[in-house]
């Protein structure tokens, strides 16, 4: 559907969120040479031996040589820095957009490092599992996902236009708005879901030192806690730190609705102990 | 392999709980006929439809006329007042036993009700799904499940090794434990998690009044929440009513590690959000 054809892509840090994208493009003909960088020469073995990349470099410089496009997709802390190191490196009129989870912080860190003549499209895709590394890349991971794109009013429209038709071709739905809308959306339904299901599982593990086994009878509705809470720390760290101010909004707002419940829990409100719970059943019907 | 074997049983509360036992136990061989009761009828007739059942009754006293075995699969709240109506119509030497999710305080209602010559023994069967009624019921769900069952010293051993061995054929592992201990256990891998759950959804939910089709957004880790919490109504405020003591406990360890967490993005703190993100990773490959 899209007249745009990259000749060669950069994906710098080739986990589940690059090698997954990279797959998606060559199976969709979006690109033809994928070179791959990344700091564990282990992991671009790997991505070599899946047919993820078509060659690696160590050096970033070296990697993003004459590509058209270069997708970073390394830790949101990490990429500011990435992009002061590739800046000498990049080819005029290359596009560089990356994958980064917050947006408003780390959008004002990356801009100035943006070398002149280089178009860079800030984006995130919402897809994702537990699993980290190129092993876990699969080319359907972003199909039927939505992608968000924060340009504004710096970003140069075809730049903008061939990132929008990159996602596309891996199967997503693309979805512009402000970095600071992002931020606050992500924090509302991924980033509070995972300070709430890493306090869970720490409260619920610390209480097991006195109390033997309880992990043992861990249920459905407890493991999904876990799986969500087992996700990189490395990078929930990053988000937890650039995503600061809207986070800490959803995490009070949080507060007060669990203190609430509890003030109800504690004294054996039952009519209101129903519609809280009504409320929600409701708000899950709206969405699916 | 098991000697025991039911004529005939009876399920009051023919819904999730109650419609999978009876199937797994049909399945099994373990019981002869069962017979339903509950107060929808249009559930006993799917019930019935769906073999689940061999017949009904809509009056409890008749449903358990001769039954070897009766079990109580309705919402907690309503066991000790089932009991003490089926009470005068249960045959000498019948089996009781439940699939209630709280055990003290409600054993502490139940057991007065209990007609002599009856034997009563609390159980509860750590499965379920967020579906409810006799069409959400499978003869599988049980399997590999541990089921609890909370003798006390009044408990009769027969009767206690009857029960065991019903849950056994339904394909599950039997434990004991005091009621007390089970009302913990429960409230920290359950009723919490639970509760956050029911709070994050209506914290999200009622942040996207003013902020516009936030849910939209809704990814894999918030859909995991919301699956949890459009859970039944009902049976969510007679947990938080009749488990109260535990599950504030619970709720109370729940906050003190989320004000911790908070308080580590508020302030920037790299090395320990990264520990507390690192623990509940860890834990969670204990229990995997």
């Amino acid at each position: 559907m899209s007249a745009f054809y990259a000749e060669r892509m950069t994906v710098i840090g080739v986990g589940l969120i690059g090698g997954s994208l990279a797959l998606a493009l060559k199976k969709a003909g979006f690109v033809g040479e994928v070179i791959g960088c990344g700091r564990g020469k282990p992991n671009l073995e790997a991505a070599l031996k899946l047919g993820i990349i078509d060659r690696y470099e160590r050096d970033p410089q070296k990697a993003v040589e004459g590509a058209d496009i270069v997708f970073l997709a390394t830790p949101v802390c990490t990429l500011a820095s990435m992009v002061a190191e590739i800046a000498p490196a990049l080819k005029p009129g290359a596009i560089l957009t990356d994958g980064g989870s917050v947006k408003g912080e780390v959008l004002r860190e990356i801009n100035p490092a943006v070398p002149e003549g280089v178009h860079f499209v800030a984006g995130h895709p919402i897809a994702g599992t537990e699993n980290s590394g190129a092993e876990a890349a699969f080319a359907t991971l972003y199909q039927g996902k939505r992608c968000i794109l924060t340009p504004d009013s710096q970003t140069d429209v075809r730049a903008l236009e061939a990132v929008t038709a990159m996602w596309q071709a891996a199967g997503s739905e693309v979805v512009c708005m402000p970095a600071e809308k992002h931020d606050r959306v992500l924090a509302a339904i991924s980033h509070l879901p995972h300070m709430v299901a890493y306090s869970l599982v720490n409260a619920v593990g610390s209480y097991d030192h006195y109390e033997e086994n309880i992990l043992e009878y861990s249920a459905g509705g407890f493991r999904d806690f876990t799986r969500i809470a087992s996700s990189d720390p490395t990078m929930w760290r990053d988000i937890a730190l650039t995503n600061q101010s809207a986070l800490l909004e959803m995490m009070e707002q949080f507060e007060t609705f669990f203190a609430e419940l509890k003030e109800d829990v504690r004294q054996g409100n039952v009519d209101r102990l129903f519609e809280f719970f009504v409320r929600s059943k409701q708000l899950r019907d709206d969405i699916l």
